[in-house]
């Protein structure tokens, strides 16, 4: 049996970013603060154009079917099981649709003690209080020979990569400046050895793969 | 007559950093402290590899001609002129060879009073006490219709970035974690729009090119 690839993938901006600057629970009503949401806005452009996403998140119909769209349609197909940190849940449980977009599993590192909690179309959150390596050891039990997203947020990637958890990770790198936000990466291992996988060129966002080489 | 552009041409690491902590003046003699030197290596890994740097720094014969070469070859017959922080110019003072490898004016951002300092090779360096914009003023005046590199470091190129003053820029997406370091951007002026002109895949380095949208 095939073994399950660890990954994550992720949308940054130019200055490194991955979310930016009063993205957060306490301005989640303010979308003028820091002109946050036109940034995300930004970020996220040509996702918002994707078929994929649009069907995914019922959005509408349409929307572009290129190779952007196939990227993002094969890292959802591919995914079995999310790992997500709790204050990307925090801010998920409040904004995604009652059909979270997930469809799989996904288990959430918090201290929070509570019940695995189900939403319609197949996702359902487990939250574990004892560790990443619990949670990454569970995502295996249920992700048969397909894969596990380390989902977000930053600090839960850093935490996964650091520790030679992560086999391979994909970066849009997405044309835009924030000034401040959410680092992708801070204080990150240098003994963690990585190489390019593949890149793919693109009219709006540049998609690089990186694979983590394993001693 | 066409104008010259502003460019400038970095390699960053995958965490954003375009030098390794430790690679100042107070350890340049020291390369193992913090293993700057051999991080320091692993992001140029691919600079070191190809003929036209071997031959412009007197390094030996031989070495790659493919894309990468090109591109490297490219940046440097295109640059009729360069601008560069004191910071900078103090490390090449010491470590460039006698020849330095501009061949071309340069034109030093520093607060020292000194006359022009003229290398064998074709290189000078002027020093510029009146700031950022009348460093370029004169940098134009020498430039012809070639262009103008803003050659670094992280502090000079965010300055001319965030002023709207340069045109196009090139990022190496070296695959290195560095964890700690000089980053690239630092307090960029969201308001600064760019576009991607040009991805180019490699082997060890990614390559995009971006365009800085005027109004």
């Amino acid at each position: 049996m095939q073994k399950s690839n660890v990954f994550f993938d992720v949308v940054m901006s130019l200055d490194g970013f991955i979310a930016p600057e009063g993205m957060d629970m306490a301005h989640a009503n303010d979308p003028e603060y820091k002109q946050w949401m036109n940034k995300w806005m930004e970020l996220q452009h040509w996702v918002f154009q994707q078929q994929f996403f649009l069907e995914n998140l019922n959005l509408g119909e349409g929307g572009e079917t290129g190779q952007d769209n196939s990227m993002l349609e094969e890292t959802f197909q591919r995914t079995s099981v999310s790992i997500m940190g709790k204050n990307m849940f925090s801010g998920g449980e409040r904004f995604w649709p009652e059909e979270a977009p997930f469809h799989t599993p996904v288990f959430v590192l918090t201290d929070e003690v509570r019940q695995p909690w189900e939403r319609p179309g197949g996702t359902t959150f487990y939250f574990v209080n004892d560790g990443m390596e619990s949670a990454l050891r569970r995502a295996r039990e249920v992700a048969g020979n397909r894969d596990i997203r380390i989902a977000g947020g930053a600090n839960a990637i850093q935490q996964y990569l650091n520790a030679g958890l992560v086999d391979e990770f994909t970066i849009h790198y997405a044309p835009v400046l924030f000034g401040h936000g959410i680092p992708l990466f801070a204080n990150m291992n240098p003994d963690i050895k990585v190489k390019i996988r593949e890149a793919v060129p693109s009219k709006e966002v540049t998609h690089v793969t990186y694979e983590v080489e394993k001693e």
